[in-house]
């Protein structure tokens, strides 16, 4: 006998677990559609070379589910949407007005050990406006984020999101921890609060001296030297002064939150990254993130500003779980339930009722067990969600 | 340089691609709801046995994509969702109330040579009842399918849908063509319209004698003995009889008309067999076809009966435009320009705005080009399909 189990890491999604998962996909395209992106999408299978380009990466080697096909083309399943939007946009670069502004909601898969909030397959909330090198764009996709959360009926004290700039942390970097060793800086920051305070200590120690340690403390616990020539130094960009400024004048900014902890392990962001929070301590892993990366289209041999953001549907519905954000019902359609007294009565429902429920944009469900008792039948069109149940009897 | 192409035999849906898409989508959506379906998904990777179980068809050996994961597990791309459907129904059998009404919109691929309206990778609309024995379930997916094209607006000679019975095919292939071949015989019948004469003569000759062949030939051309008596045995099966004498008072039966020479190949169908046609000489492929397969459940070591039906977004698309049944617009909503004056004016745009334009369920796109003259940037915006466009100067 073959097995009922789903492939291992992946998920089955009856009805109630697809309606949640539909939820949250028609508001994100609600929010996102309403700042002007157009939704695309592409195949699932890519040319794995599209992937392999990134060497040295988890996702370009160990994650990656790649395999020969018939034709002995080299295929991988996407891991991450970012290539392929690179990949569209490069393949029309000069058609395409800019700024670009594309969103997409792709099934994605990775090979990883499954465990609680990440899985072998899941889909992800991918926004990217492509073509405007300012700090209007940092600025957009950050209230696009925040606006995520309205969408919900987030309470305003349930999530945080944080924001750092990496110009600004070079110059701290190079000018103030005298390190000349940048990625590690950034490799470490990102992994700061995973890390015991004994990892912490031997990750330090074998990089920095005890000065630089000081320094590297005092940045993470925005406290003393370190954290104040941080500060000191953020005007010296023209787009992180821009947008402390024009946050200062907005509402938002409450949500929006200045944080030198805030590197992204990825080595290909250029400007702005950010990362969204639960304030709920149980949950610390980040909800979601994103950033600047104007090397985008690199591998293509063309160059575009760009910042975007992606959201994994797993994380988000915990989130949602965790704050209690879920609707009670997941369609406002009134539901019929409809009893058919017997074969003879068919001829009515299709060409008097069902006619009049669909003019009416209602839903409806037949029950054709005729022999039946009708308190049964009506009791089991209740338990099937039916508001309201019609019993249809034959045309006199 | 890495390419820029999609896979082969894959696509790339860039925003006005995935509109069309989209539309589709929720036309089908929205129709199947109403008749009381609820949707569901599952992974895009099953594991492989799910489909080398059905031997012997292409889907399990030359079409399927396999491969072998990182843990030896032997995977496969889904070639299509019914055995998915099955398997999760299986695997809550007696916890879900029947009739089980089930539909999903997959993603599925299958290896082979790429095509006018065949590629390797498409989306198909999955309809499915299950637990309903009757002529009633086999009568809600006819019409179902009916209100697939009205839902599109479509002219009613447009398309015919054509259905037959596998039990009245039985007994005719046993009673008056006097065959035990019946698998055969199926075979034929389904491809009877793609092989040239010399092809069919071959075909038939091989396998059956001279009276045989008469009686094939009257069938499909509904003249002769053979096909009157096709017709005098219709009422053997009380589901047909039913059916017939049903869609006799409606409508729809305009356009659902019983034809002998649908039988459809795959040997599972177990009762109603049905296929849609584009009236249009130049589009002779079906549209979409189904029936009944009461045997769905069988390789878990269940049993249920189960009516249903499959429509591929590529066949779909190209009906649409046969018939020119796409809309003008695909979204409904106005789209607002706005003209930014300068940085200054961001705050207002985000504070009084942006709000306003969101409450009134707008879209907006917003133009950050102050330097630019403002009559080429209201061109501009325009081009992007702006229905409005306004200016946002500083809050004085």
């Amino acid at each position: 006998m073959i097995s009922t189990g789903a492939y291992k890491g992946t998920r089955d999604f009856y009805p109630e677990d697809f309606a949640r998962r539909q939820y949250i996909f028609d508001k994100w395209t609600s929010v996102i559609s309403a700042f002007g992106y157009n939704q695309i999408d592409a195949s699932i299978l890519e040319n794995a070379e599209l992937y392999k380009a990134k060497s040295g990466e988890e996702l370009g080697t160990k994650q990656l589910y790649s395999f020969t096909d018939k034709g002995d083309r080299e295929v991988a399943i996407r891991p991450e949407m970012t290539p392929t939007v690179a990949r569209m946009i490069a393949a029309r670069y000069g058609e395409l007005r800019q700024p670009i502004r594309w969103f997409s909601i792709p099934n994605c898969f990775r090979y990883e050990r499954p465990q609680k909030g990440r899985l072998r397959e899941f889909w992800q909330l991918n926004v990217d406006i492509i073509g405007n090198k300012g700090f209007e764009s940092d600025l957009e996709i950050l209230l696009l984020s925040n606006n995520l959360f309205k969408a919900f009926n987030a309470p305003i004290n349930s999530y945080i999101i944080k924001w750092n700039h990496r110009t600004i942390m070079d110059i701290w970097i190079q000018d103030i921890l005298h390190a000349d060793n940048k990625d590690a800086v950034y490799d470490l920051l990102d992994r700061w609060h995973k890390l015991t305070f004994e990892e912490r200590e031997e990750a330090t120690n074998s990089l920095f001296n005890e000065q630089q340690l000081t320094s590297l403390n005092q940045l993470v616990n925005k406290d003393g030297l370190g954290y104040e020539m941080y500060l000191n130094i953020i005007d010296k960009d023209d787009n992180v002064k821009n947008l402390i400024e024009t946050l200062g004048t907005l509402e938002e900014s409450a949500n929006l939150i200045l944080d030198p902890t805030i590197v992204r392990g990825i080595a290909y962001y250029t400007g702005i990254v950010f990362e969204a929070f639960d304030t709920n301590e149980n949950n610390n892993r980040a909800l979601f993130g994103g950033g600047r990366y104007d090397s985008l289209l690199s591998l293509f041999g063309e160059e575009a500003p760009a910042v975007g953001l992606g959201v994994g549907d797993v994380t988000w519905a915990e989130y949602l779980t965790n704050w209690n954000l879920w609707p009670e019902k997941f369609t406002t359609k009134q539901k019929t339930g409809i009893i058919l007294n017997n074969k003879e009565s068919i001829s009515k429902l299709y060409t008097i009722v069902i006619p009049e429920l669909i003019s009416k944009d209602q839903i409806f469900d037949i029950d054709y067990d005729y022999g039946r008792n009708e308190k049964k039948r009506y009791e089991s069109l209740k338990k099937r969600g039916c508001d309201e149940i019609i019993t249809v009897s034959a045309h006199e």
